[in-house]
């Protein structure tokens, strides 16, 4: 629709450049492309809960990541309104999760993105649902 | 209903101690009773996003403790099916948070909680609903 | 913020006149001011789901009505983007249910309304929130 | 797993015969299978809302329906626990909508279930997703 002056690998690269708590959780991106993203982490010890399981939270962020990255691919600057997660299955110290964000829509304004966190035996572990809200701030 | 043998400081206690995560985050539960928990925590640079906001996955992550807190408040060990949240306002480094769990429906199984994030000028900036499910495990 | 030409009061009566669905289901605004919504219905069997309970869709789309009309109230167009609901208790043909809607935020753009049904005996049965989006077109 | 006495078929025609709501919003359903379901509908005047489009609880019934039916294929009652919904399209009168439910998770109790209603122009109106909680109470 646009012309995009700033590649989606451009976004990445600033994006990761500046995201502190993402360099904390270990986020690896390994794929990557408009309105798409795939990362990965493995779970540490400090990423546990009061009951020596993942902490909601965790799973939560990489996934909120995984959706940041993805619709800002477009270059333009672009927010979470809202976000939804299901958590169906119990992670422990040392399991690496794959993280896939999907686009499901993507309207004037607004973007519907889905994340599948997925352990080593590719059963889901977290199901996300993110609302993404463009504005008209072009990343630089 | 059922007499509860641990009390609520002492779930406190059990799932304080072994929270990595919310150790990291700095959460400090200031108020605790059934059903509620309220809890503060200062934003660090470390939970700084890629566009220097704080990350959603840290402003879902506090209210996700103070969540757990409060649904476990009882005894049984309560984990979370899902949970969503709108993120309202900006909130960056310095600034310190307040995080109150209140409890919305408490049924057999199933209990719904809102958690409120609010800045320094009482200002909503996070508002979370989550879902806990009772299992029939006493916590000890 | 802005002078509103149109009140509240006309805002409703313009929606109620059109509202089709609404009139189906038998809703009776009881409160109404900015951001406020009350309203009750009474069961019918025509709203029944296949296991003798009220069809989710019927406590949704009440709920959905009384979220429309508050979020309107200040007379801008303005449309949901999403809700979520949760159903707390059975509901049965001749029951009377009390609809609630509450504004929880109101930014620039976008609105969070809470939206709690009870029955007689003053018990939740659903919990429903949502999040509007204000367009510039004014109602008329 | 367990051995189903009752077939999916016989289970979506015990639903639908007692489904009063279903019924007047001309549900048909096109496809069934375990944990599967498509249907249609077309819209009519008494359907729409007070700006002239259709009434989000009409489109969240009807993804609620769909929902229900697959989820309930098993045999065993379930139930909604909570759902949400994007609205992503206006939809007016005589448009026929199809709505499809698909299995995302399915645990020992919690099972997830997203819901894509289109246009006929294959465009996503509404994007649902439901938690169901399977009882223990075998559907007869």
């Amino acid at each position: 629709m646009d012309e995009q002056i700033i590649s989606p690998e451009e976004v990445l690269q600033i994006m990761l450049k500046r995201d502190r708590f993402s360099e904390w959780l270990g986020l690896q991106v390994t794929e990557f492309g408009k309105g798409y993203c795939k990362l990965q982490y493995r779970i540490t010890e400090d990423m546990m809960n009061g009951f020596n399981s993942i902490h909601g939270g965790v799973l939560f962020a990489a996934a909120d990541s995984a959706f940041a990255f993805a619709c800002n691919s477009y270059g333009h600057l672009t927010v979470a309104l809202d976000a939804s997660v299901h958590f169906t299955k119990p992670v422990t110290t040392g399991e690496l999760l794959q993280v896939e964000a999907v686009e499901v829509f993507l309207g004037n304004k607004i973007g519907i993105y889905d994340v599948r966190t997925t352990n080593e035996k590719s059963e889901l572990v977290a199901l996300f649902k993110g609302t993404a809200y463009r504005t008209s701030t072009e990343i630089s």
